[in-house]
């Protein structure tokens, strides 16, 4: 069975010397694919340099490149954010505006760079907006190129109002999180074995 | 001081001889609507024949017009909605279509027929979106013609996952929940006084 | 090569005795279908009676279950919607209920009754809204059991403001929507087909 | 009649030495500004370093604290935004997260300390996703305090896919959105006179 690379960009808004709920949460992920010789890279994404603009490149300082090179490395994106007033960070924003600066590329095919990656989002916060902020990020994966299996996008928050956030909540017993993360875990790691014995047809679908 | 009155819209599914845990936290702000000697009047949206198309009047059978005719009489509109799939129920859209088909009607002076209308939301779920129906409602209302007071968007949700619903979880007792419709209560309130005597001038804000 | 069979359903608020800008666009995407031998079949749902909840069979007079069964007999399902301030239509949003209402059930490996189902949809509207419409609908598809391939979001719309619709403004010589109907049409197909011959393996994603 | 201060914050992700289309329609409202009397500023966000992070003041080499001492001294606030993939851009999120970093401030009366403040948005794209861009900050505007006046979202959009922007295409010809550039330009004084007159009473909406 064909390798599989997973990339991972954390987009909490604190930098990887600080607890980030979201990456505890992205572990659980991590332990499956572990278990199923996934291989996979975490960046967070606050300890780089990223530019603002449209483009793949912004030129001098920017850092987005190397981030992106190993964008393109991987078969399978996750996209683990923070939710602030229910919605993804802005770093979360950000990355997605530097993918779509990256969306006219095209692989030998003359189809999209990202066809044939297959995508998804972990989420979590201590309120509300889970699934307005995985709706952005999915859809935005979709409509650059991404494939998108069923339920890729396991979450946790807790109820109405501020409160505590996955870890100290004890977020890694709550079951249908749990069980969510598996569903994704594993929907990712078979479509993404699926699409490389079986590329999507350059049919309809190249970029002129 | 001048006499309020508010009409609230429950975009329940269900009908109103069943339990609506949005009614139960509608119910919450009509306790101080009464304090406050506000008057009110609770449409439940599923009772009535409501046609779909974007006019105030859909013709035979169309039982819209009647409630528009309680929502032109209203200072205050909150629209309460549980929440299926993240999102403000099927019966809320219609609501917002038959709203916005009405919004080129207007008052004396030329402007919408919204204008010095004060407008709020109630949301329940058991898991996730309140902010997300939220920000959907309260734009639609914004966009027609009502003023968007500060805080008008009170909620209750459970944690991830399915579970308990408002009543069941006591809600009742969930203090975030409790200020938050306090705030968006006298908040409607205070605008709506406020609009009552020193109307919006019509000045750049009429229809042509 | 394994027939391939697709459902639209049209969310249009007109009633198919009336013209459909929607049903218009969507009728570019189906030329392809007829040139690739993908069967197919239209559902405009404002003719039929369908009742509101969260239930795949709301009992005596809905007529929701036998449009359900058609969505069962399909290998895609597209949801064409027009937009209405910038919102799917509200026979979409109730589309959308039902579609969920249906989610617990499982086809016979203890998946999700959607699995190995292919979904897209397909927009108009004269001004805007078209991608938070598409987010919408394909975050529902994706979130009970869809497989969503690249790129399957065609969308009309004029620029800002009121204006002509997709047919009167010749909406059907657009070239960026005409490209993205070919690409949608051909994704739908190759995904249908893919997962015809290799069905999403059932690990880690079946339902207890 | 009282002084009302306005501030403008451009998102765009270009800095102020390259030209901003948003910019371009953003001073069509500051004409109406100068004719009555409105004084303002103009920030574009992303010539200064702004911090992520949740909070007012991120600390050394932050350049929020600056723009925020201007937002706590005006009276109407403008967030001004280029839309990408049919959302606000990244700068525009990272505005909002500083600004909800600020929201448990306190005016002198105990209530937030935006109360009392009226808030708007101007955004150009040349497709798609104005009213999509608009809810999201025109709700989060209102979660932390601020007044939306009716018609606050004036936008100008092109038709489906890439084209001309806004200059180019001549907007500001546009009748429709310069009819919206006035409402909104208008409401915004209206309530901020209304608002500086008639302050929002301290019941029911101060933070303990």
């Amino acid at each position: 069975m064909s390798n599989i690379h997973a990339v991972v960009l954390n987009c909490s808004l604190k930098p990887s010397n600080e607890t980030s709920n979201t990456q505890a949460l992205i572990d659980e992920s991590l332990k499956i694919f572990e278990k199923e010789k996934v291989s996979y890279e975490i960046v967070r994404l606050v300890d780089y340099n990223i530019k603002y603009g449209i483009t793949d490149d912004a030129g001098e300082g920017d850092e987005w490149p190397e981030i992106f090179n190993k964008v393109k490395a991987a078969d399978i994106l996750i996209i683990g954010t923070p939710l602030w007033l229910r919605e993804k960070s802005s770093i979360a924003a950000l990355a997605i505006e530097r993918l779509y600066g990256g969306s006219s590329l095209t692989n030998e095919k003359g189809q999209s760079i990202y066809y044939n990656k297959v995508g998804g989002t972990v989420i979590t916060g201590n309120e509300d907006g889970a699934k307005n902020a995985a709706k952005s990020i999915l859809y935005a994966l979709s409509h650059v190129g991404f494939t998108v299996p069923p339920n890729v996008d396991p979450y946790w928050v807790g109820d109405a109002g501020p409160g505590d956030s996955y870890i100290e909540a004890g977020g890694d017993e709550h079951e249908f999180t749990q069980n969510n993360i598996e569903t994704m875990s594993y929907n990712l790691i078979h479509f993404a074995r699926l699409l490389k014995e079986h590329p999507i047809p350059a049919e309809g679908n190249t970029m002129e």
